[in-house]
């Protein structure tokens, strides 16, 4: 992925991906004498070597494809996995949100097959630092392979383990947990955060929610949002503009809190109203 | 933002945000001697300086304040603007569909108020390029000053005009629109990026789109996904929990498309139903 | 609003609707002699009687209004209050998913200020029976006037108490509970609903939908649905078709579910699998 | 599904459902001798005839399902049919907002499969009038065979025929149209309408939307509502609380709009605000 970013053409090495025109999305490393198969038909990948990105390419059933370096989007969507993923349209909110971008010190937990780690890796650069913990040793091997894959592992310091045994680093930018007891992890993500530090979280059920909000608040994380993101696509016909039939309903409420040392014998509770808060959250 | 992206305390000079615990969110410069004036009360700068990113400071009535490195998401959502902006929400989705991380090279038009701008100059770090064209001379103003407020203009080329007469770099990794015409601006587009490079826009009404459509089609845009993203705010009472009250219902529509080269003589429109197509992007 | 339905003007008596072309709307009575006041100029009911409905007339400034009808979801939306009401949105899918129509017997409890109880009376016609409970008489008192008002108050038979205490009626074809601790009033409702009777409420907050599951599942209600419903309204201009900036994000969640007779000794539970359910919920 | 609304037990004759714990929802009429296969056995009708609503019944392979009386919302989700239907949530919506009731004239095309024929039948009452335009024999076939089924027939008077020929009936509270060019047929609708009455329709795409607003506004229709519905099931876990997977996306845009009388020579069109308008329908 990295590798090639600025080439104009696929070459023996690269990660690419080739797309039906109905959005069949096959991604994979291109090698000599080596073939792809599809329900559209063989695609020989000596046919796809030396050619400019974005070219449309032709199977043996002549079916076309278009043949272009993989979106980042679409590698964590397709990525091979043995576990739930976290999805783009969250990762997309959460980078921004958490202000993960070129050169930031970021820790996951856990690792899963790798979604939300590949896009931490390809955001924080070569200066940023990603730490990913995995407590079961094959989910944390398939997301190693998956971080090789694209070229990303490098960047990411795969840790095997248990958080709720302690985090050995300290002073991150940011901790994001994808666990489903996070809600028991908050006084460890304290410790491995920096002061002023930003957590994030991604729990399917509302109820995790709930556990969480006490956590975050006998460690002191305030700033507190809880959020959900839809997204709906639209078929592409201008003549019929419309969305699609179905969509996806749900991934996960999102919470986002930040690291404060408070002032000792003060209680800010009181002095805000619930309206107020309220308000400013809906003119997000 | 960057310069002091792993510092644990406040300095002259930083880009530094205090919140009250209602969600009031206050951006600025820090400086010796200076004052801030809230609705609830006067902080002095000096008094921040030297602080722990993170301390709970107390306003000369009496309020508490979080003493905060601004977020990337606080910085785009607070910016001064005399445009309409694009929002976080937004924003997260169009960088991972997009591919834009560090080292990208991206043009944007037009720069608006320098919400986009940041997020781009932020993610795609020291080793990226964003050129940012912008037809208005005051619009330019003030998104440089924003970019530069921020510590990000030095990653930025700013350029006053419009692309509709032609766009002055090629071979860029993506392009992304935000001008009420940009269904006319296809073509330029096309020269600007390399083979299989993104595109992206947004637009407010759902009119524009349809007139997208056929310039993305003669201009051999492929892989066009149209969307948008509702993003929906908890309140966050443990024992109370529910959406807000109100939220945002639009912001705009985003479509994203490839560059293509076709192969000579081919019509791939028949080829691929419909149906397989509505499938595929309900399930992405 | 029942009284004149087939009738094709206005008269002494009838309740009408005025509206701007903003949108803003003014329910009365109309009366000879008197004078509604607008933000727009004053219009005499005497320059309204008469009139055939959807007659545009125009205020003593010169602003135009169109003379209505009131449609049942503006009388609900524009219910004189001193709660929250239940919106139309909910109410429709309220009516339609508890089956109620011409001829049922419904109880709701509490009467609020009237929104949904205007609702059931009108559907359920002349033929139907509709029982209101409510505990605080200044309530019960405007419910009661807000019913008056729409012609619909001999359809009601309201009833000042607190359904803890019991309910007085049996054999219900449908109960829906507008109450905040109605997850502890299910035993009664049981008694009031006819074998297979229609259970619905409205909760604002997630923790009172948890806490009624399990008073559902000891009181034996099965079939039980949780959903929300989102209201997206957009701008009419043709050439520039969008929705609207803001919505309301949340009003509450609907909770349905039918009451059973069980088999002794029998337990269902393990019987499905979850995958099912969900799915055959998701197909709605 | 009328005949027996106030019954506490099934006979034979009844319209009935059984529903599976696990949601599978079976609707059938009761008949001495008749079996109704499942893919959790078979219940035979005998064993149902006597029983009270709501009982728990065993099929031969000892599933149980529930015996209930089926709900509106039901017996249209589960309607046999060759066309798209119009479903509950906007079913309900419909209602409300056009004020159909006890007692309204009301006219529809085209019939469809008849869900929202039932609807109507079932809403209006034995007072009520329901007309049902329907241009090929086929589907009106089933329409008036599904109606049949549920008792509700006799209710509606179902014409074959194409509404650009002209509409036989005058003075309807209310017309709704769910046909594909729906926006070449509103000066017939007109006629058909009474003054001051309801007009509605539903379109899959927002071209036919736009296509529909010059032509309301070229007869006069006023206060213009366009909106679509978002419905999300929860799956009712108490301890795992969270919004099923997938959901629909998208039924259709609904508009809604009153046929107005106009004073000669006034233009009101510039008098009002756009933003005021957009207030009005956001606070909806």
């Amino acid at each position: 992925m990295l590798s090639n970013i600025h080439s104009d053409h696929a070459q023996a090495g690269d990660l690419v991906e080739i797309v039906s025109p109905s959005r069949k999305i096959f991604i994979f490393l291109l090698a000599t004498g080596k073939e792809i198969h599809t329900h559209r038909g063989i695609v020989k990948h000596d046919d796809l070597i030396g050619k400019a990105w974005g070219s449309e390419v032709i199977s043996h059933k002549g079916n076309p494809f278009f043949l272009l370096q993989p979106t980042l989007a679409d590698v964590i969507a397709e990525i091979p996995r043995n576990t739930q993923i976290i999805y783009p349209k969250d990762i997309g909110f959460i980078l921004v949100t958490m202000g993960i971008g070129s050169g930031t010190k970021v820790l996951e937990a856990g690792s899963g097959s790798g979604a939300l780690t590949t896009a931490l890796a390809w955001v924080v650069g070569p200066e940023g630092t990603v730490v990913s913990y995995e407590m079961r040793p094959d989910v944390k091997n398939l997301a190693q392979k998956n971080l090789n894959r694209v070229g990303l592992s490098s960047r990411v310091d795969f840790k095997l383990g248990d958080i709720a045994e302690g985090i050995s680093v300290r002073g991150f930018d940011a901790v994001f947990l994808d666990i489903p007891n996070a809600y028991e992890l908050i006084s460890q993500v304290k410790q491995a955060l920096k002061p002023g530090g930003h957590f994030g979280c991604i729990f399917p059920t509302i109820n995790q929610v709930m556990r969480l909000l006490p956590a975050l608040h006998a460690n002191n994380f305030k700033v507190v949002d809880i959020c959900e993101i839809m997204l709906r696509y639209y078929k592409s016909h201008q003549d019929r503009l419309r969305p699609t039939d179905r969509m996806v309903a749900h991934t996960g409420y999102l919470t986002f809190a930040r690291s404060i040392i408070p002032i000792e014998n003060t209680n800010d509770e009181g002095l805000e109203s619930e309206t107020e808060t309220d308000i400013a959250q809906e003119n997000h």
